[in-house]
């Protein structure tokens, strides 16, 4: 167990991310100054040691103290990340010390409690599963999100990891969505439903037709099928789709809300003063673009607390992924995914018997 | 050939949608007043014509002139329209002079040019395949439109008949979506992207992975995927994708616009006045809800010109879809349609010879 008094344990991978390596470095370091950690900072000991505080008043001019020598903070050495737009199996294959590899492996060999990245989606997700391995019987790992900031009492997933998707899987992605908002949203028993291009029975594709059949007998707060519309005024608490369509819907909210913002700011030009008109459209970008201003989504499905910052993360975007990690390890997050996941297997299985 | 000598003879379903027959049949009226039309209005007769004009001044309390006597107008008879909700087929096959089956049958016989119909989505479009057909080889139909208003010059297609698609089917779709540009959208040479998660080739599900191979040979202006901020900041001309997905993102942008009005008028409250503030809040639901607002829809793929209103239609609503019929009667819009669809597959066909 994991109280207060003890530092909970926390994998970083420095050397993903734009802005990699110091504001990941900075934002672990924040985060360790907000909660009790120990920190095992994954990178090229080169690259990241400049970004850490040297122990004691530094000379100038002299290198910053070995990072062995700072509290609760350890250097593991690795090699770069898998780049942006590298083809992620192959390239993992050809690194296997690529920084995301060795981080996600620290929670394999329970170095760590959970590991944080801003490393580049594909990689990253890829070495969360190759070196942690999923949840017992979940075949597709996911990511979901309150999308939009004005709504956080409704939970998007998948956001893209799983493409093209059967419906089990999205029953399985409801049942670790609804988890995730009883853990993060504080919600105990979270309505879930599918998106749909209607609400009436008889609407969806094949896949969300036959997800429906199963989310009704699966013990979940199951409330059929909700559109887009209901999805952007935060009808219901988990709403499930395929990662291709809830990436295009995230997409959409995000461009949507910078394309409202930038006419908000033509048709407001004369009324308001330039200061309150910036302010006011920042406003509007930052709650449609909550996953892109400092966004991290916990990666779900995999046997080991995962949280993925967005590739443009900041410090403070870094500090609050490493708060979520904290979060999740607390709350025993892994453990109530397996627990649910089972709960609703065992429930499908015994109704379709009867 | 049609002149704007020759009245363009349009077939009207006066009984669907929300505000049938008082709204449609005002509609028409007022459409015949800026076209030069020949109205064929399909209804319950005793349900249409008391909204008919008197043929002369007529004394209190005397019932409105025979319909036959307005001139330019002529009222077909026909059954109530089918029911929102209805199953449609099944309703179909028991109605067979539904309101909406009349109005296609008008346009199969050749009395009329175009229809038009703000009856329910799923009856309508069935009536119309049914009585009209498919353009030759066509399998499925499609609906498109710009769905911002800020954006006119990109179309999303499909939003809705086509749930479950294969690559033929998105192939068809850019085809028709790029001649709808061209003959409503005044665009020679249409861009035409896939919607997708991502812009590297490579993504994008299992059938959409398959249709940009094709796309790549169609001889359409094919750039490429693109995600959901391209298609909400108007980067390109036609943007392709299955009617599930094309629906959820419709939905989505009316949704979330309305959430930012919502949004705004509560940010703003203090700092415009009310009156002011009404206006743009209104503004911006407007241009996130062009289909809502003022919608029409042709329906894309029979043989023959189908506009669908909204079901919300009211006078001005169902002038504009008039107005659209009128255009795509006089741009040629199914011959070229026929046209665009036989380049299209020769093209792929002849360079997978290769």
């Amino acid at each position: 167990m994991t109280t207060d008094r003890t530092p909970i344990r926390i994998a970083v991978d420095c050397m993903g991310g734009d802005r990699a390596p110091r504001e990941i470095v900075a934002g672990a370091l924040a985060a360790a100054d907000v909660y009790n950690l120990r920190l095992l900072l994954v990178g090229v000991p080169e690259d990241v040691t400049p970004f850490l505080p040297p122990r004691a008043a530094s000379r100038a001019g002299e290198p910053a103290a070995p990072t062995a020598e700072v509290p609760g903070v350890e250097v593991v050495p690795s090699d770069r990340a898998v780049p942006e737009g590298a083809p992620p199996l192959a390239t993992l294959r050809a690194m296997p010390n690529a920084s995301m590899s060795v981080t996600m492996r620290l929670v394999h060999e329970g170095r760590a409690e959970a590991a944080v990245s801003a490393g580049s989606t594909g990689p990253t997700l890829l070495a969360a599963i190759r070196e942690i391995g999923m949840i017992e019987r979940v075949r597709r790992a996911c990511v979901g999100r309150q999308i939009l900031e004005i709504h956080p009492e409704t939970f998007l997933i998948d956001l893209g990891p799983t493409i093209d998707c059967e419906a089990d899987h999205l029953v399985e992605f409801a049942t670790m969505g609804a988890t995730y908002m009883r853990v993060f949203g504080g919600i105990p028993e979270p309505t879930v439903a599918l998106l749909s291009n209607g609400r009436e029975p008889g609407k969806g594709n094949k896949v969300v037709k036959q997800a429906a059949e199963l989310l009704g007998r699966s013990g979940l707060r199951f409330v059929g099928f909700v559109e887009g519309h209901h999805l952007a005024a935060g009808e219901v608490n988990v709403v499930v789709c395929d990662g291709f369509v809830g990436n295009a819907v995230l997409k959409t909210v995000e461009g949507l809300g910078r394309e409202a913002a930038k006419w908000l700011r033509r048709e407001l030009a004369a009324e308001l003063p330039p200061g309150r008109l910036g302010e006011v459209a920042d406003r509007l970008i930052a709650w449609t673009n909550p996953v892109e201003m400092h966004g991290s989504l916990p990666l779900l499905g995999v046997r080991g607390n995962v949280v993925m910052a967005h590739g443009a993360s900041d410090r403070a975007a870094i500090q609050a992924a490493i708060g979520q990690a904290v979060q999740a390890v607390r709350g025993g997050f892994v453990a109530k995914l397996r627990a649910a996941l089972a709960e609703t297997r065992g429930r499908i299985s015994r109704t379709s018997a009867t």
